[in-house]
């Protein structure tokens, strides 16, 4: 049988509860949550900016901040102009920032198979060096890899769940 | 002013609906779209292990998986097991390949950020050598990048809107 990973055969030991992608989702599955976080990469600060900017209703646009805000992946810090009332500006934590790699993705296979009709809206470069921006999969001997050269194995996570059941069972 | 990046001067000019970001949401944008993909990555083929790997009702896998063959994600193929009724399994195209780098950096992220209790569930690594695999933002010249070292620039897209709002007005 073809596959691309060998977890088959671990697979419903594995379980989706276990898995990263699935807990990742649970922070940044929403397509709202995840245009949000785009606009702070690209500088957005304010709260009227980041409702305009991702086009949605300052309720929603609200709720999504408050969640971001709520699982540390964005700070809501006060600031004030002369003459205003107090007003709050969002910043990408460390956590936030670790995003970066799915959102460059993100738009890489946007940018590859669904572009608009005049072509990729945005290009990335390097600003040091002016070379052009994109994702790999790598393995820590330095080849790029792609899904057929990767292979799954059961983590620390998966490891500990069976002992679990081995010795209740 | 504090930017990651250098877009927010054109950023209202820019427009989401431009996005390759928000484009790709659109195709892989709900939580049950992109774990029904990282089960095709994993090798799963059959309608009945997709719904119960997933944890999503036979409904709801059914509605995904029409969808990802509409977008031509996954194709559907008959097969037929002896004495039993043809039945459909599904494959990733190319264009559904692509998505790999956008799962690892979610896997990635949700192993540093929000593991389970006992550590990451799976790890990956190079089926030729052995090393562990991971997501890289890289700039051809081959620096590995982080987002503050990465400028966002207009690109054809952005410049032929520009172009004709420039002729119309």
């Amino acid at each position: 049988m073809e596959n691309e990973f060998d977890l088959t055969r671990h697979r419903d030991a594995y379980g989706s509860a276990h898995c990263s992608i699935a807990r990742a989702l649970e922070v940044v599955g929403t397509r709202s949550a995840m245009l949000v976080l785009r606009e702070a990469f690209y500088g957005t600060r304010r709260f009227d900016d980041f409702a305009r900017r991702v086009g949605v209703t300052e309720q929603v646009a609200s709720t999504r901040l408050k969640a971001l805000v709520d699982e540390r992946m964005l700070t809501r810090e006060p600031y004030q102009e002369p003459g205003q009332r107090t007003r709050f500006e969002y910043r990408l934590t460390d956590k936030g920032r670790d995003l970066y790699p799915v959102l460059v993705s993100l738009l890489q296979w946007g940018d590859a198979h669904n572009p608009g009709p005049d072509g990729p809206p945005i290009r990335l470069q390097h600003r040091d060096c002016g070379a052009p921006v994109t994702v790999e999969v790598r393995c820590a001997a330095g080849h790029e890899l792609r899904a057929r050269d990767v292979e799954v194995l059961p983590g620390p996570g998966v490891r500990a769940a069976r002992k679990r059941r081995a010795t209740t069972s």
